[in-house]
């Protein structure tokens, strides 16, 4: 079975939600046959790359939240990321443009090292001091070698603004496809999706229905159709021609 | 959508079905969101590593055949591959314990590389002169740095039997949840499946039949809960507790 999730590292409740997910995937009892891939989805793809600034000062100008709002709002995130044992500066947060973040997911997914660069790049950036948005490339590629990537591969692809950002924008379409207006999202092989930061039982509850829910294999071919197959009694030999 | 083959090496119809697969698969419309991942079968999994024989020789002992019959077969699957544009040498070849093969794949489809390896395995099992069986390791490692990975991680593989063999038992048995009894066996969207090197029409129906039959995406979650998602007008504000 696969999972897909759609997030954005600038998003407070996909990092909640992961935590979330995880909890419902680690009791799991088919756990070892999922299969979690992880998608793109920026929040703010008009925001230029550089154009960085205080989350709270975010909030009140893009949706006109006064300080306080959005200072509550800072807190309450940082109450529900405690309750799954994430730390969250509720004070003090950058936002910024996510799409080289995204590209460099992609590289670790072609290294199979995707879940371990998300883990730390949501952990630099709601937990950590420093800006994953302030002298980036620099800071960006310290982190991928620390999710097992190697230097020049990260600086490569960030020096290079094409570099896997076809396959971002895929993601992003196929969120469109699927109907994501927000994220996380979640989706089980293409055909149960789970909306949101929900609390751990929606997620196992989803796990359990998608997993009985599996169809059984239906074959394709022509019933008269020569197999031309190879099994563990040799291959088929086709009619002479 | 995603289409999983399961094959072996050291199968002639995995070899020739791949290219008709690949045919329907080049002039699929929507071949771009169509993602292909390799899955392990192992033939002959109880022969020892190391226990290698003439292809020929092993189709008289072990099926019985007589040396007339074994040849005609290989020359049989010649043309077969021949009209698919592939190289095939009928005499020559040798047979032999694939499990290592498939924990390179492994290591392979971990960095992206698993199509370029199994293209290349093929290729030098089928095609060329010298046997994978022989000398395999030094061989291997060659095979491996050909399809772009590294010497190092590909040796360390090969020298411990353990590594990514719990991958190509897990593949192995999946296949057989599936129903597979032979290979090459192609399973779309783990919703239908094809079993044989079918014509590459009989792979365009079933691509078509799996795109055009992909269920829409069915929200599982209590209507009444609370989103707690971030779109682009911003993060939901869970009442405060």
């Amino acid at each position: 079975m696969r999972v897909e999730i759609w997030s954005d590292i600038a998003c407070p409740w996909c990092y909640v939600g992961k935590a979330r997910f995880e909890k419902a995937l680690d009791a799991f009892p088919h756990r070892d046959q999922v299969e979690v891939v992880h998608r793109s989805f920026e929040l703010d793809p008009h925001r230029a790359k550089g154009d960085t600034e205080p989350v709270l000062k975010m909030l009140s100008q893009k949706y006109g939240m006064s300080g306080a709002q959005a200072q509550a709002g800072e807190e309450n995130l940082r109450v529900q990321a405690a309750a799954e044992g994430l730390a969250y500066r509720a004070e003090g947060r950058d936002h910024g443009n996510t799409f080289d973040l995204h590209r460099l997911l992609h590289l670790a997914k072609e290294q199979g090292r995707q879940d371990a660069l998300i883990q730390i790049l949501y952990r630099a950036n709601f937990a950590d001091e420093r800006s994953v948005f302030a002298d980036a490339d620099t800071y960006l590629v310290e982190l991928a070698v620390e999710a097992g990537l190697d230097a020049d591969d990260a600086r490569k692809v960030l020096a290079d603004p094409q570099a896997y950002a076809d396959e971002v924008r895929a993601d992003e379409r196929e969120a469109a496809q699927l109907g994501a207006n927000g994220v996380p999202f979640f989706v089980l092989d293409r055909k149960y999706g789970v909306s949101g930061a929900q609390p751990a039982e929606v997620f196992a509850r989803a796990l359990t229905q998608a997993w009985g829910d599996r169809p059984p294999l239906r074959l394709l071919q022509d019933e008269d159709a020569s197999a031309e197959a190879c099994g563990p009694d040799g291959c088929d030999v086709p009619p002479a021609g």
